[in-house]
């Protein structure tokens, strides 16, 4: 073991919640042992919010029955933030770690939870206070640079591969169109993910649309009407940051009027029907128009928070990754580095699937994203490729089997 | 074994689908043995619809794996309708009939369903045609008289309630006010579900609006102020039926221009995300204002077509009491009833739940539903109580066990 400062460790959760933030949370918890450098855990309620309010919940001595619960539960334990610190909120945290003799700082969060334990990191460096500074990388969009994945991605996108399996039964039980809007504001991949379940090529969904390759009203309806025409119904996954190609501006944000905006300067596009209406209105008008079908059927569901909260569906693989991410944290920091971000490199692929962590350094996972690649777009802009599958599939764990009579 | 008909049977699927339905319709088809008075079983596609145009599927001779598979798989595998028979339609139906000597006709559906098997019965004793017929009930709804619950139900409360359970860490997580509609245009049953795994009193949701119990925009306002001033944040969730008592009308019906008519007349309030964004946007100014909090975060969820079609989550129990009712319905048939429809009485409470099932006529489930007791919701009209906990917590199988770090 490294010769480490002995002291107390703040852990704090950030940003949107996934179904396993938990787990790497009861990752980092398990892995502190007696007799090691970190006297006390304490849990920051609602992220650097709570750090610079006091607010703090200890996290040892609980039970193991306790602990495997809460690993289990979806959402932020501790309670989450969508604060990002300044120079002035960074002095008022390390007041608080000063007060506390706090040694250790471990953020759980995505690219901007990254950027803040960057800022934390340097301005403690700048004010000579020593502090080891952990993130512990978490999102549902797998917008992550560095990794191979990020957990949270394979539960998300185990809910919607299994929501979209489960919708497409529906919408050939009682054909029309129908539009499910997912999360997603700038990457595709979990909007991608509608694709893991299909039986076979008449199955949904038929359209694919995803931020990475915008698609104009024109071209919408074309494609919509084309799919009508070949399967007599039409399944639409849409992620909710499409992009209109002639404003280079998302679909929603031109939608949803008086947008109302986060403390990250983002567009609010989830907890709203807007986007699945308004494209559910283009098909009752064009679409219906163009096939000459006055009764057409048109529906939307906007999947909403159930893509990254749903109890009872995580991935499993999803689940001992996210956990194993929290123990990297710790090792690393027993190890004795000063600062970094736990990443995955994948080290087998199909069947053969299994994952090693890395240290990378916290500037490398901050403020820019990674989208997903142009090749795993179809060249109609409209589909994912084979290749995002076999990339996929090993994430979400196994998915439901179903059956159907046209099989021989 | 009473004497019977040699000849052929139908079977079709109707209504808004279920994640078990499938399993009503396997239940049929492997109760169906040779030697039997069933010679051959055909599938109706789509339902009532599929007979009148004579598109049948081959239902005996599949594998085991093959009908496994179909019977977990959600919605209607042999498509479904919402046609509604009228005298000359039912002519055509009695014309294929003959034409491929039909004497047994099962239908699996809800209370339209139930009452289209009635007319059908009846018209063909009026035309003195030999024709067994049975209703296999299914609906999310819950709302078939008769019956104790429906297949179908378990399921969708199974998903409501975890949906709920984990939405309710969300707005933990990032607290604010969050709304949630959930299916059920005239009956609370399903929203009722939302309760189902709340961990105390301080968990979501913490407020409860169905269809039973009208709700003025005041109350409303009022409601989620106070939870809201008690709790930090407010989980709502309300049946997308709920009415305002002023008018007597939905609210759905109120906001939804031009609001969509299906073939039974029914105002489409499903599809649409309009009726949470309207809440959202009541609570965004009235409550806010009530609050004098300008930065109130508001969302809506609309949970749409995943209550009742998400693939790989289904409520064990109903899967197997959905299975039963078909068996049930052919071993009614073979016993020499003309007509009826299978209901389940409860036999056993809490852990020793258990049902049987008995025959009923098909015009005591034809047509009327069956409401949540009034004494199931809460005086204040806005939460529901133990006894519903009692009632259906036995019918969605085990939930998720969460855990907090404020429990001892």
């Amino acid at each position: 073991m490294a010769d480490l400062p002995r002291g107390n460790a703040i852990i704090g959760q950030s940003g949107g919640p996934t179904a396993v933030i938990n787990q790497s949370l009861v990752g980092v918890i398990e892995s502190i042992k007696p007799g090691g450098p970190i006297q006390r855990l304490m849990g920051a309620v609602h992220g650097v919010k709570g750090i610079k309010e006091g607010r703090f919940i200890d996290l040892l001595g609980r039970s193991a029955d306790q602990l495997e619960r809460i690993a289990a539960t979806p959402c932020a334990a501790l309670g989450s933030t969508r604060d990002k610190p300044d120079a002035d909120y960074c002095k008022a945290l390390f007041e608080v770690f000063k007060k506390n003799d706090v040694r250790y700082f471990f953020y759980i969060g995505g690219n901007d939870s990254a950027d803040t334990a960057r800022i934390v990191s340097e301005m403690a460096k700048e004010a000579a206070y020593p502090l080891r500074v952990f993130h512990i990388p978490k999102t549902i969009d797998n917008d992550l640079r560095l990794t191979d994945h990020c957990p949270g991605y394979g539960s998300a996108a185990r809910f919607v591969a299994s929501a979209i399996m489960g919708d497409d039964r529906d919408n050939a039980s009682l054909p029309g169109v129908k539009i499910d809007i997912i999360m997603g504001r700038h990457a595709g991949w979990l909007t991608a993910a509608s694709v893991l379940g299909r039986m076979d090529d008449t199955c949904g969904p038929h359209l694919v649309y995803v931020p990475e390759a915008p698609v104009s009203r024109t071209k919408f309806v074309d494609d919509v009407a084309a799919a009508y025409a070949k399967h007599g119904r039409c399944l639409v996954a849409m992620s909710e940051g499409v992009e209109d190609p002639d404003s280079g501006k998302a679909w929603g944000e031109k939608i949803v009027e008086a947008a109302e905006r986060d403390s990250h300067g983002n567009v609010q596009l989830s907890g709203s029907g807007a986007l699945g209406d308004f494209f559910a209105e283009v098909v009752k008008k064009d679409v219906a128009a163009k096939l000459g079908n006055k009764k057409l059927r048109v529906r939307a569901d906007t999947f909403g928070y159930l893509q990254r909260s749903f109890a009872g569906y995580a991935s499993p693989v999803d689940q001992a990754e996210a956990r194993l991410a929290g123990r990297k944290a710790m090792e690393y920091v027993l190890a004795g580095f000063e600062s970094g971000t736990v990443a995955f490199k994948r080290v087998g692929q199909g069947k053969n699937y299994a994952v090693e962590c890395f240290r990378g350094e916290l500037r490398d996972v901050a403020r820019e994203t990674k989208d997903l690649p142009k090749n795993w777009i179809n060249a109609a802009g409209n589909g994912i490729t084979q290749d995002f599958i076999d990339y996929a599939l090993p994430l979400v764990g196994e998915l439901p089997r179903l059956g159907n009579f046209w099989e021989k």
